[in-house]
């Protein structure tokens, strides 16, 4: 994975944290492991559309949101 | 694949149109298969932010102006 997915999962640490959620309820939330919500905090996946949509779901946000953030950083 | 991808899809279609290419020309800019970008186009896969950053440069657009386009009409 590149810079990219590196900010991206810091964009989504920072937005679960904010909706006050640990990543295990995170994961619980989007019905995936949390191991793989680790691995994407620190940029080792690059998730698909529909992964980064359960999680914007998940954290009340839209996926464009989140993208829009990780732009702006990189 | 639900509805969103199959938004998605088309929205990276006209994108392409836009900028004057057929599937082959924008999956060897990518260099991914052409039959991958015409699943992709038809909604049959859900693309990873890596892919769908490669094509959104193949197409002189940014990941999150695809995504705009596609959750306003979803």
């Amino acid at each position: 994975m590149d810079a990219f997915e590196k900010v991206l999962g810091r964009v989504i640490a920072d937005a679960r944290r904010s909706a006050g959620l640990s990543q295990e309820a995170l994961a619980y939330r989007c019905n995936l492991h949390p191991t793989y919500i680790s691995q994407l905090e620190r940029g080792l996946k690059s998730p698909t559309i529909r992964t980064l949509r359960m999680i914007a779901e998940a954290l009340g946000t839209k996926p464009s949101t989140l993208l829009l953030r990780a732009e702006a950083e990189t």
